[in-house]
């Protein structure tokens, strides 16, 4: 380490005691301390974030730590649990600067407010290769109440938030293909967007528990993580394929290039929650999503069956069944 | 990812599926779900380790697992807490294989029954670069026991456990050094073990927070971290030189080579507990240890002060005030 950089004490001291929660001891300690609020249960996950694989190494250092503790925190919501917390690993090639570290430290400060998700301990290691993150999430439920991915029921509708394959155009954005041409600049920032910042839908939490039969967060792609759900939870689906919600920025993009739809459903980075109410309890899903400032559209429905989920477009159908998209 | 290696869903259920723990799931969700005892904290510790930092791309894979999840084990005995669970994030290099993650698995389980810390849940995703291993670790204490690093009084009694710098000098027995022909085969052996092989010790979690006023691991060095933990008391420390716990390979090698006492109570990955106990609770804690079978040594004393601490020898005097050992 160069002599005008701090040591890893003077590191956590300098970027990370500033973001510290109450039960991070000011990180002063080799460990955090954390009582769930009584009658709850914790909500735990991790997610590992891999210049080049994750991220792209031109990213803005806030970026990126919005976007490890973001793909984090969707994951705590789509459990139906309330960020309490979180934990960060930190594998820094030999090429920081205390510059990028200030940027990121600022960042992952925002974020943290932004979600409700303090920082309560960490680590921080010289990497052999390329910049990796590991952040570890905590959440809470009401003892019990921790919305399965399993749990999916034949008749179940199905409904997914915001809008999807956005963070998969972004990023092929950066290719400046011919499809982008077509896009305003407004609508390409967007997308560009969409892939560096996932909007993780924590407000969501509270709602899913209360009606969402089976829920999880999209990461690799809207059909090939339903399909998963569906495989988990014994049963299959059938998806009006117009009815997955697309951006304006996503539907001029098909409108040029239709393929692009195909991307659109099997991208990743969508960060979106996708889940399972049973019919009865639709209406009361929406309203209350709707007053948490979330917009959930209804794609489909759960049906008996064993078979990958099918998509209907117009005049045909379509099963997307190497179609997920995979970060490992 | 060639054909014949699993995708990320197969290799969770194939390698990891057998180690989970009640909260995880069976792994197939998203996330884990964990209730501490009621009347519980939890503590919460994340140690990363990577290739060529923390571990040799030449240690077999089970080794690397259980070090992995013994230095947090390690973290959370110090504080006095039961092991609970981990979670754990794996960045594989490209080059991983079937045989080397089946035997890391293996080895991940015997530990993790070993310890009594089972797999909650994890990620894994690709590298760039070395492999890079982060591992959360959760620990139970009662509510508003956990034991602090910043506690230590003057007048409290120093203690360490088992022995100190066989991490350091079996990391250095592989570059074949000359004080090595000194010792034998089993002295070696013992050494390298130590370093492969952090012990951690969790029975002693229970003693800990039953009569210490302060602790933490000893991961980078005995003089550092006991520095680190008279500064962040507000306090200062003498020891007696000749009472810090040497193994006999250890000994031997001191009596060959003198200047290997500063790189063993310098030197990192002896992952021993350091703590500071009252004098009049020091009987009962050291008889406790004791009787869960470990070892422990009382090395000095803490006094009023803000030097770093002194080392006593029989004619001299040692700070080591830039001793410390970094994996960072």
């Amino acid at each position: 380490m160069s002599a005008n950089r701090p040591n890893e004490d003077g590191l956590i001291a300098r970027f990370f005691a500033p973001l510290a929660g109450e039960g991070a001891l000011g990180l002063k300690d080799d460990a955090a301390c954390f009582a769930p609020r009584p009658g709850h249960d914790l909500v735990l996950t991790t997610d590992a974030l891999v210049e080049t694989v994750h991220f792209l190494p031109e990213d803005a250092p806030g970026s990126i730590a919005r976007k490890a503790l973001g793909v984090n925190v969707s994951d705590l919501a789509a459990k139906g649990a309330d960020p309490a917390g979180f934990l960060l690993s930190l594998a820094l090639p030999v090429t920081w600067t205390e510059e990028w570290l200030s940027a990121f430290a600022v960042g992952l400060g925002e974020a943290a407010r932004d979600f409700g998700c303090p920082l309560l301990g960490g680590d921080t290691v010289k990497a052999r290769g390329a910049l990796t993150l590991s952040v570890t999430a905590l959440g809470e439920v009401p003892a019990g109440r921790m919305v399965r991915r399993t749990n999916a029921q034949a008749d179940d509708v199905i409904c997914v938030t915001g809008s999807i394959g956005d963070g998969a155009l972004g990023l092929k954005l950066r290719n400046a293909p011919k499809w982008a041409d077509a896009l305003s600049a407004e609508e390409k920032a967007h997308l560009a967007d969409r892939y560096l910042h996932p909007q993780p839908r924590h407000r969501l939490a509270r709602v899913l528990r209360k009606y969402a039969h089976a829920a999880m967060d999209v990461s690799d792609g809207l059909a090939g993580d339903l399909a998963k759900m569906m495989r988990v939870s014994g049963v299959s689906a059938i998806v009006e394929a117009d009815r997955v919600p697309l951006s304006p920025a996503v539907t001029k993009a098909v409108a040029v290039e239709p393929g692009l739809y195909d991307l659109a459903v099997t991208g990743g980075d969508d960060y979106e929650i996708l889940c399972t109410v049973p019919e009865k309890d639709l209406d009361s899903f929406l309203k209350e999503a709707d007053s948490v400032g979330v917009v959930v559209s209804v794609i489909g429905r759960v049906v008996q069956g064993h078979e990958s989920p099918v998509f209907r477009m117009r005049n045909s159908e379509r099963r997307y069944d190497a179609g997920a998209f995979s970060h490992f």
